[in-house]
């Protein structure tokens, strides 16, 4: 058994982090840290989950050599917290984004902060397991991709090299803008309504557009649900335009070894992968034009969060990549 | 013409009524104020009105007598506001809960304040038009009912005095519990759900049984709906229990005047009266057991606020009742 | 290992049973039935399962005795299938009404046909496992709850025999109504709206006045969300009136060996028990007038069908009853 | 006053459509026609709008000269119709799709049946009056254009002649699919979910290409919401890239002249448009690569359909665009 903090633990993918840890089969939760809802359970924070744990403070002193952690701290806190952990022999995923962008000068450009540990940074694998297993069972930090970029990369990666006028039009649900009570997650101005926000302002942009290694317009829109998250991607393909049926089959040999990708034929919707750490995608060619079409669908918190973060937990515990997830 | 003052036309009741006074045929839009949201237009703060009135700050000194104002302030503020627009010879349409009790000490106990005028509370008319159109025409105050109320008030009062043990368990969209961003009102808590909220102490309880001429036992629930509000009623006939057909005439009969009551044979949904100033009523008995069960819908911030107050300006200005309001 | 047949698993609840039995540590899934969708898998009909078993019609030859099966077939269907498997020596858990109404003469006046095996209809056992482990341990026909019932009866069983003038006013999601589209169920129907329906007519009346013992007026409503159910019950306590600590305690007390029922302090919402086999019940007491007021709330897939179906199966398998359902 | 028949009155555009004319003070109901539905009232088919008319099977020999239609039947069947009011004298807006592809040859290619009235076809005037008043005024065919291609139009007009590699990703209310119940229709089918259809086959494509000028790249998708569209459109923007600012001010004196467009600088949400004949749409450029980011969102039911074809017969009337509208 090992030890798994979630620091971090009264938000929504914190919360739903500390009840996969909790019902994990290898893993002990070990703290569950928060700071305006220290000395209520996560029961009372989130009571779908039914984790009686106590949040408290995070206690350095009280973390062991050999312990891992999710840090769940909004963006510049957590990159603190993930260096004073590592510092204690902790391996760390990190569910901000603080870890994810090799490129350390564009956090004071996207993020509005200097880096404090450009070291960790470079070091920090980049834990999308579909395409890292290897080095996400070897590392101290895992940068756990954000919730758009899962979506797309799963989408898109399949033909990374391949792509050119990369267009991304992202559908959130609202547990993705955090649970923070504002004016633009208010009942009334979400349901009914879609719209665009941070329209080529999104901090997720540069993150995509790292690892498919190409720009991407990147566009998010909320949508009146609470979870899930549809990538609709569009991209002109370089070379030969495939026939649709080799293309599926490039996909799902590119997924063969994936446990939580699904490719599937009919553009997916989010009912099939809700509260599951599933990823469906749907490839699609317009023969014609040689444009791809290509659909990632999440569960936001799963997924594109506290499942994944799991997933990753697994793979640095040397435990199968599904273990506590299905 | 008359100008019409909507004090506190930020939030939605106070929004929509600025919007129903300034496409009224008979009404000048006056000053519409706010705190927060002084200096901003209303179409900034609601762009689905489409009205480009500058909100400000209340300016006594610009009002002027013969003017009418709707007060849309939170409670025990509003009776600040409404006692100074009467000192200057302002008629008021009162849309919070300050000038509807009559017995003025149910304020310090379900409103935790002591009414600063006790003269005026006693001179103000209770303003649900379908039973008290000649006392509001001539009245210095109108207290518009609450949203609650009057749902189940139009649902009941064709029966008053022949009911006991009511139970009135009622529905309300989200709009209803106003604008402000709180952990109750965030979608992902809304959304997907129903749950009962202040039960046996809601503040609209003493309002119902006050106009109802006896207890209620009266549960509001929060479902995940923008606008709407259903009130599902039910008691026991005491006397003779009439026959359903009876009993819809009754009804009908009671209504025949109310150009915004509505009495239908199938039980209501909000769907029929959303975005309108109708109420729809069902009456309906169990014959067996003496029970009537009858249900009020509305949409809340129509019939339910905003809407109802311009009815009860309507009739103080001496205007055909539903001007407009079709 | 025992073996599971789910005959109807082409439905909203049947497929919910199917998965649950496929996940189940020990029952083997058997033959998994429907008839317009034979031939195809339970995941073409309902994704988010990932249950790959055909679907085929029901094959009488092939099943063993000794074996369990579910019923998930429409009422009238159902008794006769439900006498087929029995006479073959498959115990059944009836998911339809079939089997809930101990006085046969009410199965045509409530559900328009005569029962075609009064004897069977007899011996089953109301499946509500909170009241009646036992029974259902040595069952042949267990006749699965209502979604309705369960949460009404969970609400109000701790005071059976102490109520009077009970009133239900109930609100569901709109998987209780089925799959077959209809009008009633078209988004645009039940999006931003809640309606009664069946107003004294539901079929789910005589089976609470069964089992809670006394008349109830029973009136249910559909609202917006997909999957839950609650139940706000309303009584006149004979006798004497409990201090609301007192009636939680025994609320607590009675269900002290229920694993799936929590008594909650405040009014529960769907929410907290969606995807779950939980119901939360609430009770609270209005000391002036007597009445209780009490909250059930389940997702009706599960404890109000499948979830439930799962827990019959275990009790009647021997099995502990929480096997499979966390 | 003139006369106006609604051919096909009990689906969602045609009741819409009817209310709008019985209330339109220049405007007659005449017939409200239907088949399946004929001698019920719309209020009983459509109870939000509260129109009286009794539906009716079509009378051709009860249409005068001179009278205006608006025909909402199915494709196919309503040239049929048209064929027949026209050749009466009657000037038609055909609100289906039957007179908007001015290539005869499209009709068997997407919508599956020869054009019976190719030289009706070719006299039919595109009804999108923002760039069309003169010829509707005086047209006898007016083709009121589709949900989608009027969002994705406006949104991308002003820039017409300067785009390439159009991709549109749309999404559409539930309103758009229509009455009929299916299963893609059925709230539990379409709450909490968002997913593309007809991906590279919807209807819509060739009527946006041919209106633009350029092939687009068109993926509508199904979201929960009963009314609204919403089109995200994506272009390579040819020549100069504008400012921002100029870009906004290019817009805003293409639509200087048209009373229901409203050029706005944060994307758009439906809930601006809701129940209203308004669109909005917003203009936003990439200046790095030459993006054009162009949002337009209506009301499908309104301007998407039957608002804008009451925009229509006020050209062909002689009347202001807007009576009858705001």
């Amino acid at each position: 058994m090992s030890t798994v903090h979630v620091v971090g633990a009264a938000g929504f993918s914190g919360a739903q982090l500390a009840a996969l840890v909790d019902a994990h089969p290898h893993f002990d939760l070990g703290q569950v840290t928060a700071r305006a809802d220290a000395g209520r359970r996560i029961v009372d924070v989130a009571p779908e989950y039914r984790v009686n744990a106590v949040l408290q403070e995070l206690d350095l002193d009280a973390v062991a050599e050999g312990d891992f952690a999710a840090v769940c701290y909004p963006h510049a806190e957590a990159a603190v917290a993930v260096g004073q952990l590592v510092d204690r022999g902790v391996r760390v995923v990190d569910v901000s984004a603080d870890h994810r962008l090799r490129d350390a000068a564009l956090y004071p450009q996207w993020y509005g902060f200097d880096h404090p540990r450009p070291a960790l940074l470079a070091e920090a694998v980049y834990g999308l397991p579909e395409i890292a297993r290897g080095d996400i069972a070897g590392a101290r930090v895992v940068a756990n991709p954000g919730c758009y970029p899962t979506a797309s990369l799963l989408a898109l990666l399949p033909m990374r090299g391949r792509l050119a006028d990369v267009v991304i039009d992202a559908k959130s649900g609202v547990s993705g803008a955090g649970k923070t009570p504002t004016p633009d997650v208010h009942y009334s101005s979400v349901a009914d309504s879609v719209r665009a926000y941070k329209v080529l302002q999104h901090r997720h942009t540069p993150e995509i557009a790292q690892e498919i290694g190409t720009d991407v317009l990147f566009t998010p829109h909320l949508v009146p649900v609470d979870r899930g998250l549809l990538a609709s991607c569009y991209a002109r393909i370089e070379g030969d335009v495939p026939h649709p049926d080799d293309l599926r089959q490039a996909y799902a040999d590119f997924y063969s070894d994936a446990p939580f990708v699904e490719v599937v034929e009919q553009p997916p919707g989010m009912r099939a992968v809700q509260h599951t750490n599933y990823a469906q995608v749907c490839p699609m060619v317009d023969q014609a034009t040689g444009r791809l079409i290509a659909f990632g669908v999440i569960d936001n918190l799963m997924k594109g969060a506290a499942g994944q973060a799991v997933q990753n937990l697994n793979l640095m515990a040397g435990r199968p990549e599904d273990e506590g997830l299905r």
